[in-house]
């Protein structure tokens, strides 16, 4: 067990040891109980974090940029600092193999620095400005600023299979820090060690840079109730997610019940449809099973347990369409069961896969050999007909790990048809040769109606965190498709407008200050005006 | 009864008489029934109009921004064009006087031609590419562009209190079909000849813009019931709603319970506090008379019934603040009741005052005289301690019409203290002299976190439509604090981001193309880069 692992919360810089049970991690791939355990923490408990939050966000949230930007730098630098202790730990508790982790690490602290960036430039602060004029007639117009304030204390929920990216100092945090929002993180029990590693890096950066402790606190408790009562605490101001659907809605449903409602950011389920036009498999041999094996690659990743996870892929009748789902047989069975995060997250899989292969007409296609212990079970594809799809919403359902399945269609008419009936997603995908333009351009806009990003001849998962990158779409991928939770843009989901009418400059916060000392872009009477 | 009233809804372009009961207007100032009556529509009639929204929408929100921009603009020429016809109808639907139903004329059209331009400029798609980075390791850096395309069809309640500019062609629907949205839109049932009026103009601007008809429906319908439908129609993706705090509340509740949940744009309720500061009354007898004057003419202009009235006015203790209280009552009992929108209207303004009036220690500062019916009642401005407002939640409330209570307050603590157990508002404004900035200070991000609009020296009534105005606010003031519902920025309501990663060329929608068809600003690679 690391030296430095104390089994506490982490409540505005200070450890707080839970008055409830104690919960461990477990090595996946042996069952193994990891140290130390980590005690459950109650609501009253809870509110000391929330109430730290309150208390810092009048501070953090008028940081001047330089010292906001270099706090967040400050996180990314802590966790490169732990080094191979984390890493070791990250395998420990979740089974993801080296390069997983250190890309995963990798993506983390970049995200950290590119948040960074955003807060230096300051975009995100939306300054516009309609300068009086006050020989206006009948009325002088009124001198008026807007400017986007941070909304205010932020819940994040970690998710269970990144445990660096989308955890402590994942995405949701980052953006939400980034935005001056305090944040109060529940840690997933499944990789309690590795959060408070990383609860521990961010906790130093706050002291470091002496700002209030309520910035951030990282909490330990029991799911369901303390989720509940994390997203109902009149302290928070805004919720961020990534988990199962169950457990998104039932935040969604007690953020909306709240006398004060706040917006949820929940990213949930998506079975990411994938579309092959005809003329993409007009390739010789070669170049078809590398097109199977980039599929199986996608699907197999990481155990399948990505959010972009390609689960249905649309292939058509005839012989090219047979010559790749033979290809992709022969990929799966080459490949061998990894092992899943967790053994609830390997029962559900199987559940998942053993009720798909019960439906009629849905066929194996191939199968990957069993990995070495039971939660590293057998990578699966199957397939079946559009007909099937379009009546059996069994095949619409997500199964989170590595299976997918193959529908094989007639006529582009039935990719419109199929697309209609699809839930909201995360991505969607086209393969196409230029042959198959002509074809593929009406179902564009489709697509755009049920998804948050749309690829070409590529495969959704790897997740590009830059500033164009939308990781969200309509529900059920996400509870609100008006944001992303990768990305730049992210930050704009914890931030409100203010405007401000004839303030004196003496009363005027420093963004919307007329000798802008901040340098921030601003829009002034509607045209954006750059700085430097 | 102007010759071209039908007393129909109008679906899809197609006068579609309702199989419900009829209402009429009714001239609140006489009681007069206003003929012709509406039919109202059934549940089966209104899936017509959001059918054909849906059925617009792929048309019209791709629709090339010239056409769309001229068809906004005739929408406004259209209802220029009506003349006097218009403002008679809306005067004998609301007795609202002509000036300001000639004012209220004017800021529609305007708002028309301002989100005009907004089209125009295109700064609402939110354009970002990260181009490609073909050689970067260990993976090539895909291509990926953002856009916001529009959410859907969107349904708008009209508001009763500005039958123009937040009815049938106000701020919510000229937003949304900025946005590219088409709207389905719920006539208000008081001024039901003024919404057929400004329908029709909308109706022909569709037709003569050679539009799908489904743009733009108008429907009468039995207020709870078809808002509830309409708010919980699959085809809808988004709610505008001006209104009571129950009537919006009961739309954020059922948008919440759908299959797929959608946002709701709600405007409430406010109280719109005022925080006088001792320096602002060391002026001679005439200036404080003016304030007061001021402060009156606030209250009571188009009896006293804006959302942004201001109903709590805070001022000082003392000697100074005694003498502004008499100047107020004195500038109270000059007025004369006007006339109010509805007979209920009246009728809750006067349950209102007579709760406020008789809570212990809440005393009559001024009052008017009656107006020369019973639907014009008597402005009346009363006055309580910081105290009595401390502990009694009635004194919170507000009044919709011409009242407003003054709390009079011993330091600046209690503005502080007072300002915390506010709920959300539209506005906060303060009256300051030079003197008292040192403790008005710290008041000002407390008022932050309770409105949308924070003003100094004047008096919230009378909103600015432009680019940087808000008015929206924390909840109860609205359903949603991160937007508003006046001003350029009410158009990103209505849209969501989507992303495209290595989409051929061909297969790009105009506003990502590399060549930048439509000239719009990008931020590549993070940064701003204007186009002309």
């Amino acid at each position: 067990m690391p030296q430095n692992l104390t089994g506490s919360s982490l409540i505005a810089g200070q450890q707080v040891p839970g008055t409830g049970r104690t919960v461990h991690g477990h090595n996946p791939a042996t069952g193994e109980q990891l140290e130390p355990g980590y005690t459950l923490i109650d609501e009253s408990q809870l509110s000391q974090a929330t109430a730290a939050a309150a208390e810092a966000y009048p501070s953090f949230s008028t940081l001047e940029p330089e010292a906001h930007a270099s706090f967040l730098e400050s996180i990314a630098a802590n966790i490169e600092a732990v080094g191979q202790e984390l890493a070791a730990r990250v395998m420990a508790e979740t089974g993801l193999p080296e390069a997983r982790v250190t890309m995963e690490r990798g993506r983390t602290v970049n995200q950290l620095r590119l948040f960074a960036s955003v807060v230096r430039a300051g975009d995100f602060r939306g300054v516009r400005w309609d300068p009086a004029i006050p020989d206006r007639t009948p009325l002088p117009r009124p001198d008026i600023r807007q400017r986007r304030i941070p909304l205010g204390p932020v819940a994040v929920f970690g998710a269970s299979n990144f445990p660096l990216a989308f955890s402590v100092a994942g995405g949701d945090t980052a953006s939400a820090l980034a935005a001056g929002c305090p944040v109060v993180f529940k840690a997933h029990n499944a990789h309690p060690g590795t959060s408070e590693i990383v609860g521990q890096a961010i906790t130093q950066a706050v002291a470091d840079a002496d700002l209030h402790p309520g910035v951030f606190s990282l909490i330990y408790g029991p799911g369901a109730s303390i989720g509940q009562a994390l997203a109902s605490d009149p302290a928070i101001t805004a919720v961020g997610f990534t988990g199962s659907r169950a457990a998104g809605v039932s935040l969604m449903q007690a953020a909306a019940a709240r006398e004060v409602p706040i917006p949820v950011y929940a990213e949930m389920s998506s079975i990411n449809p994938v579309f092959f036009f005809p003329g993409v498999l007009e390739k010789n041999d070669d170049d078809v099973a590398a097109l199977a094996q980039a599929y199986i690659t996608s699907v197999t990743g990481s155990s399948g347990q990505l959010c972009t996870q390609p689960g249905l892929v649309f292939v058509p009748s005839g012989t090219a369409g047979d010559r790749f789902v033979t290809a992709v047989g022969e990929a799966a069975a080459q490949v061998e069961g990894q092992t899943m995060l967790t053994a609830s997250i390997c029962q559900s899989w199987k559940q998942g896969v053993e009720q798909l292969a019960a439906q009629t007409g849905v066929e194996l296609v191939g199968r990957g050999a069993e990995g070495p212990h039971d939660n590293a079970p057998a990578p699966a594809v199957y397939q079946a007909s559009a007909e099937q799809f379009r009546n059996n919403p069994v095949l619409h359902e997500e199964i989170f790990g590595a299976a997918s399945l193959v529908i094989r269609y007639d006529s582009p008419a039935d990719l419109a048809e199929a697309t209609q009936r699809l839930e909201g997603q995360l991505t969607a995908t086209i393969h196409v040769a230029e042959s198959d333009y002509a074809q593929a351009a009406p179902l564009v806009p489709l697509l755009e109606q049920k998804a948050g990003r749309i690829l070409a001849n590529g495969w959704p998962t790897g997740v590009e965190v830059n500033h164009a990158m939308v990781h969200g779409g309509p529900f059920p991928a996400t509870s609100d498709s008006r944001t992303t939770s990768v990305g730049t843009l992210a930050i704009e989901r914890f931030l409100r407008p203010v405007a401000y009418q004839n303030l004196p400059e003496e009363l005027l916060p420093e963004p919307v200050k007329a000798d802008n000392p901040w340098n921030l872009n601003r829009r002034i009477d509607g045209d954006l005006q750059l700085e430097s």
